[in-house]
C-alpha cells in the first residue's frame, strides 16, 4: 500500500526533504491517500549526522545500497553534479525506480537523454527542484498552463546574484565589498563564478525553455554576461530613467527562432519583475492563450527546495501506486527547429550605454557621432552632477536598436583615449 | 487511442475552450503523446454560432446528448450557475464521465459532495477555472507545492472590483462614476452587486482556502465587506502611509483555528500584492516550509479561463488513458476542526479609521476618548489641507488592536452629531 523512498545525499536538499517527509507525514498521507516512507538514507557522513529517523530506516554510505533496496520505489538524487548523480540516475532506471531530483546542471546537460531513458524503462524522471526551489515552476508549464503557447519565458534565477544587486542598489557599496559581505554570511560561495557570471542562471535557463518551448536546448545555446561590472551608480542612472538592474534570463520567440540570453539588464519600476529582490527568484511567462503569468518565490534553502523533491516525490508515489505505463518527454529529444537558437546578435531593444571617461571637449560628440556611423539613434544623454573629472560616469540612452550595431559601435569606442573601461550595454527590457 | 471531450456552454469560457483546443490541437497532443478530440459541443443557440469546426463535430442544443454520448470521455460544464450544471455533473458522473468545469459557485458551495459522487463513481472533477482564471493555483496548490503546509493564503481575486479600485487611485474619480465607466466599457455587470460587495471574491475564497488547509468550509464561514464606501481621498491617506487599497481575501491560521475574510484592506507597497492592477488577480501563499509565494495573472478572459479548461482537460485525459483508479478527494467531507473558522472580530491588526465630520473643537479628543475607553491605543492622525469645514475627511490609524474592540468602538461612534457617515475600519496589513 505505500511507496518507498530512498534519499541519496544529506547536504542542504536532502536535510530539508528528509525533514518535510518525517514532520510532514501525516498530511502526506492524507492528501495521497497512502503513506509515502523513507526506506533508506545515504550520505558519506550519515553515521555521524544526528537524524529524528525510526529505527526502521536504513542507514549508509553507498549509494548503491538505496538503489538496490527493493523496497524503494523512488530514488531521491540529492547529490548533485554531473559526475555519480549520473550513474545514480542510470543505474535507478535499469532497476526500473523512478527517480526524483534537484541536479540542474546534470538536467541541463543531459535532461532529454535522461529522460529517454526513463521512458524505456517505463519510469519517472522529475525535477521540479533542479530550478527555482521554491517556485513549481515545472508544475506550473507541465499541467497548471499546458493548454498554452508559450511565447517568451523571463526570469530572475540565481537567488546570490540578485542579493547582490539589491544590495549594490540598497547600501550604494561596489560590488566587490557586496560580495565579501555575501561570502562571510554564506550567501555566496568561495568562488562565486558559477553566480555572478550567470552560468548557474544559463543552465537553469536552458532547462526552463526547452520545457516551455518543446525544443532541445542546452547551456551552450544561451548568451550568458555576468554582473561584475555593475556599479553603483549604474543604479542611480536607471533610478533616474524609472528602471532597476537585475541578472534577466530571457527566452522569447522571435519571427525565426528563439532569442536566449541571461544578462543584466534594465528593468521598468511598472514591471513587477522589478520588485524581486534579495534572494527570491521569479519568472515571468508569456502565454498565446492566457496571457501573462507571474511566479515568485525562494530560489533556494533546504526547506523551499525540499518541498519542490517532496512534492515531486508526491506526485511519482501517486503514478507509481495507480499504473501511467506510457510517459511523454517533457524534453524534446533532437532538434525540432520551430523554435532553433537565434544568435543573440538578432536581439533588438532599446540600449543603456554607460561611459567611464576622463573629462574632456568634445567626448558627446565624438561617441554621438559612432553611434550614428552605426545607424543607431539616441534617445537620452545623463549625467549626473559629479567634482571627479578624473572618472566621470554618464549615460547614453538608445531608441530600440540591433545587438550587432550596438557590439560594433561598442568595439569601435572601446579604443577612444579619454575611456576608463570599455562601454557597458544592457538592454532596457519592455513588454512587462 | 484518442480521448473525446464534450462541451457544454459557449459563452466566454466555452468560446475560448473551444478555441484552444482546436487552434493549440498540435502541441496538445505531442506533450500528451495522444489526441484530445472534441465531440459534441452543446449551446442554446449552437446553430446560430459560426464555428470553425469539422463536421464530425456534433452540435446539440440538449445537454443530455452531450452527456450520453458514448464517444465523450470527459464533459467540460462551463454553464455555470448551480442549476443545471448540478445536474450536468450529476449525470455525467453517473455515466462513468469526467468532469471539468469552471463553476465557481456550485464548487463552493457543493464541492465536496460532488468530489465524493465523482469519487464513488470513479471519475476525476476538475476546477482549475473556478478560481483566478489565468492562474494555474489550484494545480499549484495540488501538485506544485502538495508537500507544503499552508499557513496563509492571502488573494486579490476579483477582477472587476480590482480595476475600480485601480481607476478611483488613478483618476481620484468616485466609486459610482468608476462603477459606471466599468459598466460603459463591459467591465462589470449591470448588477455589480457580486463583485463589488465581496460575494465573487468569497465564493473563490472558499474554494482555496478549502484545498490549502484541507478543511470543509463554505461562503458562509467568510467574513464579506465590499468597496462601495472607498473615496478617492482613502487613497490619498493610504499613500500618505505608504499604502494601498485593495479587496483583500485572507484566510490565516491562528492558534485556535481559521481566520477568513473578504474586505478592503491597506496593504503596503513594499508588498508585491500592491503591485496588482487593473483585472488581474494574485495570490500569496506561505508554507511552513517552502515559505512565500507569489501567482499573478488575468483572473478571467475566455482564453486564459479557456487555457485552464484545456490543461484540466489534460490532466483528466492523461488520466483516463494510462488509468488511476484511486482518487482522493481535495476537499474534506465533513468538518476536521484543525482548521475550523473562527469569528472574524477575533482577528487582531493596526487599524485605518476614516472619518467624514462637520468641523469643530474636540472632535479628535472625543474620538480619541471613545477608542481609549475601548483599550485601543492611536498611531497616528493625518489630516489633508482641506477648505470644506462641512465635510472634512481625516484619519486615524492604531497600533495592533482585535476587530472586536474596534467594531465596538465605532458602534459607539456612530451617534456622534459631528460624524457624516459611519466611521470607515479597514485592516493594515502586514506580514507580506
Amino acid at each position: 500500500m505505500e511507496v518507498g523512498v530512498g534519499i541519496i545525499g544529506l547536504g542542504n536538499v536532502g536535510s530539508g526533504t528528509l525533514q518535510i517527509l518525517t514532520e510532514n507525514a501525516r498530511s502526506i498521507e492524507e492528501k495521497l491517500g497512502f503513506p509515502l516512507r523513507v526506506k533508506v538514507v545515504c550520505s558519506r557522513s550519515v553515521h555521524k549526522k544526528s537524524l529524528a529517523l525510526d529505527g526502521a530506516v536504513l542507514l549508509t554510505t553507498d549509494w548503491r545500497d538505496v538503489v538496490a533496496d527493493p523496497e524503494v520505489d523512488i530514488v531521491a538524487e540529492l547529490v548533485g553534479g554531473t559526475g555519480v548523480a549520473a550513474e545514480i540516475i542510470q543505474e535507478s532506471f535499469t532497476r526500473h525506480k523512478s527517480v526524483v531530483t534537484a541536479n540542474k546542471e546534470l538536467m541541463a546537460a543531459r535532461g532529454p537523454e535522461l529522460w529517454q531513458t526513463a521512458i524505456a524503462a517505463g519510469v519517472n524522471l522529475a525535477m521540479e527542484a533542479s530550478v527555482a526551489g521554491g517556485i513549481p515552476i515545472h508544475s506550473v508549464l507541465r499541467e497548471g498552463i499546458a493548454g498554452d503557447r508559450v511565447t517568451g519565458l523571463f526570469g530572475i534565477l540565481n537567488g546570490t546574484s540578485n542579493f547582490i544587486l539589491t544590495e549594490i542598489e540598497r547600501s550604494n557599496a561596489s560590488f566587490d565589498s557586496v560580495l565579501s559581505e555575501a561570502q562571510r554570511l554564506g550567501y555566496a560561495e568561495a568562488d562565486p563564478s558559477a553566480d555572478v557570471d550567470g552560468l548557474d542562471a544559463r543552465a537553469k535557463l536552458a532547462i526552463l525553455a526547452a520545457l516551455a518551448f518543446g525544443e532541445k536546448l542546452t547551456p551552450a545555446d544561451i548568451f550568458a554576461e555576468g554582473i561584475r561590472r555593475i556599479l553603483p551608480v549604474d543604479f542611480e542612472y536607471a533610478h533616474q530613467l524609472r528602471h532597476t538592474i537585475r541578472l534577466l534570463c530571457s527566452a522569447r520567440q522571435s519571427a525565426n527562432g528563439l532569442l536566449l540570453s541571461v544578462r543584466p539588464s534594465l528593468i521598468p519600476f511598472s514591471a513587477i519583475l522589478s520588485k524581486v529582490t534579495g534572494a527570491y527568484n521569479a519568472i515571468w511567462v508569456q502565454g498565446l492563450y492566457g496571457e501573462d503569468t507571474f511566479y515568485h518565490g525562494r530560489g533556494a534553502g533546504a526547506r523551499p527546495t525540499g518541498v519542490a523533491v517532496v512534492s515531486d516525490l508526491m506526485k511519482v508515489a501517486r503514478e507509481i501506486r495507480f499504473g501511467s505505463p506510457d510517459r511523454v518527454s517533457p524534453f524534446a529529444h533532437e532538434r525540432l527547429g520551430e523554435y532553433r537558437p537565434l544568435p543573440i546578435t538578432e536581439f533588438e531593444s532599446p540600449y543603456y550605454l554607460r561611459f567611464r571617461v576622463e573629462d574632456r571637449p568634445g567626448i558627446i560628440a565624438d561617441l554621438a557621432g559612432i553611434l550614428a556611423r552605426h545607424q543607431i539613434s539616441l534617445d537620452a544623454v545623463l549625467q549626473l552632477p559629479t567634482e571627479n573629472w578624473r572618472d566621470l560616469p554618464f549615460v547614453i540612452t538608445t531608441v530600440p536598436a540591433r545587438e550587432q550595431a550596438i557590439r560594433e559601435a561598442v568595439s569601435e569606442m572601446k579604443h577612444a583615449a579619454y575611456l576608463l573601461e570599455s562601454p557597458l550595454a544592457m538592454p532596457m527590457e519592455r513588454g512587462f
